[in-house]
């Protein structure tokens, strides 16, 4: 059976068809409209689409799977507040159903990729598995026994919003020092220009052809391969820093994998060495703590439509 | 039906015979011994005591349940690893069945704690909750759904374990910066010397009579309370640290209620009120946070037995 799932992003929402194997028959995307109503109506459009050209209707679905950034109350299909896009009070679900009468749920954006990893993308063969993606932020989702674990009022799971460093970087939460503040690639980011600043030989600037404003989540890592000294200490602090913070959940959870997904995990086996000997190194966070086995996500982009598909399967 | 308690600890193993309304109907207690084997064979005795001193046998109860600390596998009933009594791979709950053919179990006694608060004590109207102990060290629990979560290999719930200040104080763990390192009785109390250090009329040195050797997790309390400024920044320090950690637990688990216990929540409303100011001026940790209620544990040093006995309820 096929199931439709909803990717909302700050650029643009993406809409998928998605089989029961979990593979993406057909996806559309719209630019991401200025408002809420003028989204919803996009969102309408683009599901009709796909079933028309599937020759589907609404019977033919499983349901419709809905991930989407910030607050969102899974048990009432509101989005509280995503601030990026200004919505505040979005009652989501409650307005899908006025156009298609069957199964539809909503989680956070990195919850549901999550989802997709533990189904059907790297970690299929885990059942406990912790998980941060690294963008522009720091998402984090728990799924347990294959189940997503949202938290009390499905607000929990914000593992980018715990404390790294005490009275550290003012975070966009309001706090200070969060995850998020060092392990996002907006972190790398402000990483990579300070270390530049203070090293005008580096071949950072080459590759950002001179210029701070050309600086992104590769910089760094890509002449940290080419043995630049100063990228290279950029990146053991990166490492660092997230492999403390992966650490955190390893003690929290003791999950049997830890998925590490996001801009910054295209690094792949080069970034994924380093963190586990780093974790190797602090036995896992516990003298004779288990092993947790640290993963690459797989899904890469289609991880939204394919875990928002997932919560209605 | 009555179940049996069993709080193994540092100094004393505590046995109590205890009501299915989780009240302590006689509790015994011996000073740990050297040896693992010895200690089995005092908790058997004590066990032996209490079922004869009610005119019970082993058919008249639910089971008996332990509360550990160190490292525990519930599922294997092994305590792995517990450094203070140089056990390692102690197979308990085995040991025991030799002598009581009926239902054993065994968890951390963080864990343990947690549960009696949940069911019996300050947390008895919530469902989802998350506890500190700050005792000579800080350890977590972690209930949902009136269910103990106790990670997977039953490893988790290692709350103290998760990073306050990347690269701080040295962890008995092996990492350092833990919420331990800065929030257990042992870090107040190495705060608190600091301090007197530094201000040699805090009315803190009067308050130890002249000597260091008598600071302890009170000290900065009750001479915060005099009005003494020093003592005053020992607190409000702590209990910056203190929040910070707690509302890291709130952005991951979002639970109803927080409690707080182990030997500092004996400063009761003094505490609690001054961390319920710190998490409201924080939102509790996010904007449009769903509020999370704060709790002082309510059963003391009874939370062991009364725990213990409550895994096999």
């Amino acid at each position: 059976m096929y199931a439709i799932g909803v990717d909302i992003g700050g650029m643009s929402i993406k809409v998928g068809l998605v089989s029961s194997e979990g593979k993406i028959v057909e996806q559309n995307r719209v630019k991401t409209a200025k408002t809420a109503d003028e989204c919803i109506k996009n969102i309408v459009n683009q599901i009709n689409d796909l079933l028309l050209n599937h020759k589907l209707t609404i019977d033919d679905l499983s349901g419709i799977g809905i991930g989407c950034p910030g607050a969102v109350t899974s048990e009432t299909g509101v989005v509280d507040f995503l601030p990026n896009l200004g919505w505040e009070k979005v009652k989501l679900v409650d307005e899908l159903k006025k156009d298609f009468n069957t199964n539809i749920k909503i989680s956070n954006d990195a919850n549901v990729a999550t989802l997709a990893e533990v189904i059907y993308g790297c970690a299929k063969d885990y059942n406990d598995c912790v998980m941060f993606t690294l963008g522009t932020g720091v998402g984090g989702g728990i799924v347990i026994d294959k189940k997503l674990v949202e938290g009390g009022y499905s607000r929990g799971a914000e593992l980018g919003h715990t404390t790294l460093i005490f009275g550290g970087e003012p975070c966009s939460c309001g706090r200070s020092g969060c995850v998020e503040c060092y392990c996002s690639a907006t972190a790398l980011i402000r990483q990579t220009k300070t270390a530049m600043l203070n090293d005008r030989n580096s071949k950072m600037w080459e590759y950002a052809k001179g210029d701070l404003a050309n600086v992104d989540g590769k910089t760094a890592f890509e002449c940290s391969k080419l043995g630049d000294n100063t990228a290279n200490l950029v990146v053991e602090n990166y490492v660092a820093y997230l492999s403390e913070s992966i650490i955190n959940m390893l003690n929290v959870f003791r999950p049997q994998a830890f998925i590490i997904g996001g801009g910054i995990s295209a690094q792949g086996e080069y970034l994924l060495d380093k963190i586990k000997a780093y974790c190797e190194k602090f036995e896992y966070g516990y003298k004779n703590a288990p092993k947790t086995d640290i993963l690459i996500a797989s899904l890469g982009n289609d991880a939204g439509i394919i875990g928002a598909a997932a919560l209605v399967k």
